[in-house]
Order: C-alpha cells, then sequence, then structure tokens
C-alpha cells in the first residue's frame, strides 16, 4: 500500500500549482522566490486558470544593468565610454583642455562623478555620436573582444546572470516575448543582446537618440548624433514601452528604483494577473551588496519599500541563486 | 515523345526562377511586376541561390497610405482629425475663434491646406493629444465603426489593398518579417494594422510623440502629448528603421517620393540582393490616378525617375492588379 501511495505521489502535483521547469531553472534554489515564479508561471499558462493569459498578451520586459548583468563597479556602457576616451584621446588634440576628458585620464571618478547629467551628456557627444552607426557598432564589438571586467576578468558579454539567462529561456518556451527596457544606450545593447539573452534587436529598447540619414558617394548612412535625446529611465520607461512595444506587459524585472514606474504600469495592466520582481543585490562574495549604489540607476530603496503593497517578488541574489553567473563561460567569476 | 517532352516539361519550372506563390497572388496579373516579385523571392529562398537572405535577415518594411489602402481623397487619419474637430467642437466653445477648426466645420479645405506644418501640428495637438492613450484607442476604434469612406461607401478598415495584403501574407509565409514605417501616426495605425494586415504594433512604425507618464489614484496612465514629435517621413524613415527595427530592411514598399529614401537605404543593405517597388496610382476609375496628390506625401516624381537606376519595380495599379480592393469586404468598391 505504501509502495502504491509512494508510486501515485510520483505523478501528483506535489508543488500544487508551481510550473514544471524542471532543470530550466537549475540556478535557481527552490526558495519562495523561485515558487512564486513558477506559480505565476502555471497560472499563466494554464487555459482555464484564473490568471490564465493568453498568448497574444505574453509580453514582458526586463530591465538590463543590475537585472541580467551586473552594474558594478560601473555600468559596462560607462566603462565602454571610459576605455573609448582613453583609446582615442591621442587622435583628438582638441580635447585636451576638456575637464571631463582630463578626469577620465586621471582615472578621477569624483570629477566625472560631479559633472552630472551634463556631464553625461558630452561625455556621450564625445563616445557615442559622430560617427555611422556601423562605425559605432564595429567600436562596441572591438572593446568587447578587447577589454576584460576589472574583477570577473571575463568579457563583458559572458557576465550575463545565469538564473536571469535560463528565466528568460522559460518564459520564451512557454510563448512570452521578451523586451529589454534599459536606461542603456540602444545601439549599444544591441550589440549583446542576441547572443546573451536571445533577444532580438528590435525587442532591445533603450535609451536614444535620432541618427541622421544621408546619400554618399557609394550609397546610403546613417550617423549618430544627440538629437532627440530621449533617456529611458524612471517615468521614460512605461513611455518606452507604448512608443516601442505598443502591449502593455504582464510582467516586469527590474532591480532598482529606475524600474519601479515600469513595475507600476505592468501591475496596473487591468487586463491580466501580472508579475513584478525586484533583483536585491545582496552577494558582495559573488557579486556585489548594495541599495544605493554610487550610480543612480543602481538605487533600490522606493522599490523595496513598494514591493508588499504591489505583490512584486524580491529576489535575494545570495539566498535565491545558487550560480550568479555561468560556469561555462565565466569559470573564474564562481 | 511528343507527349513524353509534354509530360516532362510539368515537372519542369516553365517560368525558370519564379516563386510557386500559387493562388496565393491571385490579385496580381501575370505582368512583369508579379514576376519580378516571385523571381527576387524565389532568389531569396532558395538557399545555394546567389540572392539567397538567410531567414535571420528576412525584414521587409511598407508605407502605409498610398501603399496598403488609400490616401485620398485625403489621407485616413486626416480624415479622422476632421471628423473629430466636428464631433467635439460643441463641447469646446474656445475653438469658435479658431481659424483652422472654422475652415474644418466649413469644408473649406483650402484654408486648411493653407496653414501648412503648423497647421497640421495644430490639428494633432486638439485632436491627438491630451488625452489617455486608451482614450485615444477608443476614439480611433468608435470613428472606424462610425465612419464610411465617402467614394467606397465601407468602413475605411475595410479598404485595404488585396494584392498589397496578399504579398504580405506571401512575404510572411516565407519567413519574412513584415513592418510598416509610414508618416502615419504610430498609434492610429497600430489600431488597424493587425487586423487588416496581420502586423502587430510592435511592428508599426510612423509618426510619434511622446507620452506622459503619471500615478493616478486608481493606477497608471499614459497620457498623449506632442512633446518629441517625430515625423516619420523622408529622410527619417531610414532613421526610425534603425531605431525601431534595429535591422537594414532587404525589401522595401512604397508609393510616394516620401519613400524614396527608404528605399535608398534599403538597396543600399550590402548584406543582400534587395527589392525595392513603388505603386503607381494610374487606375483612375477604380481607385485614383495621380502623380501628385495634393497631400505632400502623395507625390511620385523622383520615385518614378529613381526607379530605374536603382531596379525598382514600379507596380501600375491599373494594368497589375485584377483586384485592388477585396471583395468579400467591400463589394461595393468593385
Amino acid at each position: 500500500m505504501t509502495k502504491v501511495l509512494l508510486f501515485l505521489a510520483l505523478f501528483l502535483p506535489t508543488s500544487g500549482l508551481l510550473a514544471d521547469t524542471g532543470d530550466a531553472l537549475s540556478a535557481w534554489n527552490n526558495t519562495p522566490s523561485r515558487q512564486t515564479i513558477e506559480r505565476w508561471l502555471a497560472d499563466a499558462t494554464t487555459e482555464g486558470n484564473p490568471g490564465y493569459i493568453p498568448p497574444q498578451q505574453r509580453y514582458v520586459v526586463f530591465d538590463n544593468d543590475g537585472t541580467l548583468w551586473p552594474e558594478a563597479p560601473m555600468t559596462f556602457q560607462l566603462q565602454f565610454a571610459f576605455d573609448e576616451i582613453k583609446r582615442l584621446a591621442p587622435q583628438h588634440p582638441e580635447w585636451q583642455k576638456d575637464a571631463l576628458v582630463n578626469a577620465i585620464l586621471k582615472n578621477d571618478l569624483a570629477t566625472v562623478a560631479k559633472s552630472g547629467q551634463s556631464g553625461l551628456m558630452h561625455l556621450l557627444t564625445l563616445t557615442h555620436s559622430n560617427m555611422t552607426t556601423d562605425e559605432f557598432d564595429q567600436r562596441v564589438t572591438q572593446w568587447l573582444a578587447r577589454e576584460r571586467h576589472p574583477r570577473f576578468g571575463c568579457r563583458y558579454d559572458q557576465l550575463g546572470y545565469l538564473p536571469m539567462r535560463q528565466l528568460l529561456d522559460t518564459l520564451r518556451s512557454h510563448g512570452f516575448k521578451t523586451w529589454i527596457i534599459s536606461g542603456g544606450g540602444i545601439d549599444f545593447m544591441r550589440q549583446v543582446a542576441e547572443k546573451m539573452y536571445g533577444i532580438p534587436p528590435e525587442q532591445v529598447v533603450g535609451s536614444f537618440s535620432l541618427a541622421e540619414f544621408a546619400l554618399t558617394n557609394n550609397g546610403t548612412q546613417l550617423r549618430k548624433t544627440m538629437n532627440g535625446a530621449f533617456y529611458d529611465d524612471e517615468a521614460m520607461k512605461p513611455v518606452a514601452i507604448h512608443l516601442f512595444m505598443g502591449h502593455r506587459p504582464v510582467a516586469a524585472f527590474g532591480n532598482s528604483d529606475g524600474d519601479v514606474p515600469m513595475l507600476q504600469y505592468t501591475s496596473g495592466n487591468p487586463a491580466a494577473k501580472t508579475f513584478g520582481l525586484l533583483i536585491h543585490h545582496t552577494d558582495g562574495v559573488r557579486e556585489y551588496a548594495y541599495d544605493a549604489h554610487p550610480s543612480a540607476s543602481g538605487k533600490l530603496v522606493n522599490g523595496l519599500t513598494l514591493a508588499p503593497h504591489y505583490g512584486w517578488t524580491v529576489v535575494d541574489m545570495k539566498k535565491d541563486w545558487n550560480q550568479v553567473f555561468d560556469p561555462k563561460l565565466c569559470p573564474q567569476a564562481q
């Protein structure tokens, strides 16, 4: 009799409403965070369930910096900009009297930080404009091939969080369309997102400015400018979602207060039982531990306060993830 | 012997390299335009052919007004704006001294036309801003249900060109991702594109301005504004393609000089044997005949001059299409 019960138990849904993700989420410990994801996923994809979401509504949005890959010691794109300044400075004698350039060349981060929003725009003007889009793509690709993360020693595009990559795959295998909605530059992220996360360029949305089209002797050209600069953070994230994706999301994943409006917009979707998740960087040993990172976009204070009200899942990186990085891609970062 | 040859002939590709589209393009006559499409399609989708295009590069772009549906006697969205002014005027006593509103109420098109770009912006401010995105969507839906095209007597969303809808279906069945890149408003077109053309919101790109996000007592809200207005025509079409689609197209379909930069950008794609097509409105009996329509975006002069140089196919609507509209949707328009 006992044997029969045991046998039957093998076929019973012991975890209640959890989705059968098998090893698909192997980098997640079997903690409440994972269980909440699996419960929502089962509910959303089982016809007849109260939380069922028809396939045509399955649009989900992810922040990038701090959510899909690290944003420390500084965002990877800021590191790219710094490295570009250093690489290009010898060719630009006119930069010699540029205070921001000089601060970067001296690794004087305090001065750079003090330059604020106008400093950032100036840095982007020097490193992200006045070249063709093809040239920019090439610079990013070459930078990725050349540089290594100062702490983990791997290429930057080898540092996607394994649990989040597994989550993206799992969502897609359940019919969800996965989008990035990030403060990062749209052209920058599109050079890595397909390979790292399986997300094609048209589903990668970020900060942008308008290119300039011109006919040339041997064809056409798109040149990057700073015109119409759009900073895709905070309240602009829902705006960007509406503009690019044209659907209200049913799930949103972020890690900072800059993601809160995107999560609120998602949670307010009247057409679905939605899901919201914030990643809390609690693992100073394997990654970084911070609530209020010096980089503005990394701050997670309001989000933690609001999470219980909205029913958002807060991932404790240290407890919820048994792997942070992919040991096949970056074995030295374990 | 003759019989054997005949028998063999049945299995020979009599039309050379034409794709086997069967009845899929039944609204197209068997003229050079259709044959050019089929030849390119066969080449692009047959592995080993010189013009073969790998599936991950198969992104194609379509203009909307005058390419997928009529733009006469005025663009449908302009008609929507006029109808909205008439519907809303009684609720807006402050409009009584507005010269543009008065011209519209008197159907004085000459005055409206003379108001130029600033008049258009003013009209859009009155009819396309200062409401939530949900309210706007509802207004478009209600307008579509209420109004009929003055000449054809059908709902506006029943007037998609049948040959172009067949072409969209055929391209998709060959693994192409179909996008709209149009001067029309992005929010306006997204209300019709999925049902009419099978194109989901995120693949519909048009003129836009930025919404404004706010928290409200019962959730969140996106409010339409005129901030950051982007007019998706002429040289801005390639810019929009890069921004939204993030791929360089391998085929482009348009009908006016406003589409020429988009076709040039496509033709200049070094990674593919591309295809360009312009629809020439030559059928005054079944639709309209014009090269230089009063609406700026309808003018086709440069395009006709440049077509031979770039190898673009020019569709003669009268000769190349045996149906303009779908007799099942709009029987009275035949």
